[in-house]
């Protein structure tokens, strides 16, 4: 049997794909991809996948919902070429915030997408997930590839005096990791309404961030709220430089100049989205192919 | 139990799922729906489903892909919310055309789009599909509805003087039930390639169309070169007034333009796409109400 990397129909995807069959050295393969006049896609494979284990890289960018179908008609293609083995990777993984019902009368939404993945594919994988727990969906193989130390790694901070800051407790975990591996502290913001006026304030737990490099962890950036009221707290209280880390920069609207003309000094994300002009990536298909490794030849 | 039909996220649905729940005195009901800043979709149920037989009705306009994941999540929004059956009617069923392999390396469209409509949907129902045959993909039970009777009857033809014509031997069953109907002769075109010239010429089989009112029926018009080829012969063979009939007009670049300046009188279609100015649209609405009242309480 092969490993051949199915580049999937987007620039994100292809660059991710195109590194991940470098670190694997796999075939890579270009699926040919148009749109009909009328709006339906099209995607005929040009490579031989009989018998392989045919890895798609499609990350769920917007627009999402092309991408998600395409990922479904990339998955027929492989399923009807023959491949043994069929597995998704989607770096960036759409709906995945939706993972409840918030509201009565709403749908799961990730569940929706994991299970439509789920009759095409027997292993995924997604660069850090919302929460992990919604993989259950996927009803076979499901791998949540975290890469806040790789991207560590690669970015090789240097500062003796730094410390990692999580935006909520909820996602302290996020920080527990990235502190072990820098060998440092870790705190997390505490956010309280005022009773009376009804705003939110935020404050570190216990942390002194006077004159510390931080570091603020998270999975996501959208329109950037949370982490641009973090700074302004943090710079208030004398922190030194603020570094972003998050797994996906979706900066939405003018997310990210407002968070640079705001004391942000570097925002670091992972490569599973289109690119900002401002913001460091790094390339996750070294991290995706040591984590497939145990399913590939 | 009791019945609810459900108006998809567009505005052909929302038309039809009007007219479907007035035909059956079902309950109406209109999801509240949007989309975030990043791109995805939202849906949410205002009614109550638990128990009941839920209709949603989402016509695979473009874009495509959107309706078709919004169809999932509406779908996993009554499974959620209790639904005790499962109705999806896509008046329109987007993809059918790609219904088999045709260069390899090709997905079959249409299977995965029908595959993952099955994990939400047990009752599938859907206006003229391309090919009848494709619903074997919907593991469920699945119903085409053959329109062309039901618009004959709402248009009334009072021609005493009329025939009906196919594009192509592989519908010609469509004319067969449209000219049983009308109690008058069909018949079909044949295509030729001119083996020196590579032109492709069509002619009627053995139907003499002088001085006779011509119905030519299709399942779909999508950019209309087949069908404005048949009209510049029948013009030229004498017919008198040229009517197409067809399920889903779309009609795309100028085709309603060039059809009409090129001698067809009328076209008809079912309101399973978004509407062009010209064209005469029957409502089928009541026909679904029909064809599905076997499967309601």
């Amino acid at each position: 049997m092969k490993n051949i990397v199915i580049s999937g129909t987007n620039m994100v995807s292809e660059e991710i794909a195109k590194s991940l069959a470098n670190s694997l050295s796999a075939e890579l393969c270009k699926p040919i991809y148009k749109v009909f006049p009328d709006g339906e896609s099209y995607v005929r494979l040009p490579c031989n996948v009989k018998d392989s284990k045919a890895i798609v890289v499609q990350s769920l960018i917007n627009p999402q919902d092309k991408s998600i179908i395409e990922a479904i008609l990339l998955g027929d293609a492989i399923k009807e070429s023959g491949a043994k083995d069929q597995i998704l990777i989607t770096p960036y993984l759409a709906y995945s915030r939706q993972d409840k019902v918030f509201l009565e009368g709403e749908p799961i939404s990730i569940r929706g997408i994991l299970k439509i993945f789920s009759d095409y594919y027997n292993i995924l994988a997604t660069i850090e997930i919302h929460k992990e727990d919604s993989l259950k969906f996927f009803n076979k193989k499901a791998i949540n590839i975290r890469p806040y130390t790789y991207m560590a790694e690669k970015i090789g901070f240097d500062s003796k005096n730094i410390a990692v800051l999580s935006p909520d407790i909820g996602a302290i975990d996020r920080a527990k990791i990235l502190s072990s591996y820098l060998n440092c502290e870790y705190d997390y913001f505490i956010k309280a309404r005022d009773r009376i006026t009804g705003e939110i304030t935020m404050q570190t737990k216990e942390l002194d961030v006077k004159g510390k490099d931080i570091i603020v962890v998270d999975d996501i950036i959208s329109t950037g709220g949370t982490i641009l009221k973090a700074t302004q707290i943090l710079k208030n209280q004398g922190a030194r430089n603020i570094y972003v880390m998050v797994s996906h920069a979706l900066l939405l609207e003018n997310a990210e100049e407002k968070l640079f003309s705001n004391g942000v000094n570097k925002i670091y994300a992972a490569n599973t989205l289109p690119k900002k002009s401002k913001v460091d990536y790094i390339d996750v298909g070294p991290l995706i192919a040591k984590n497939l490794s145990a399913y590939l030849d």
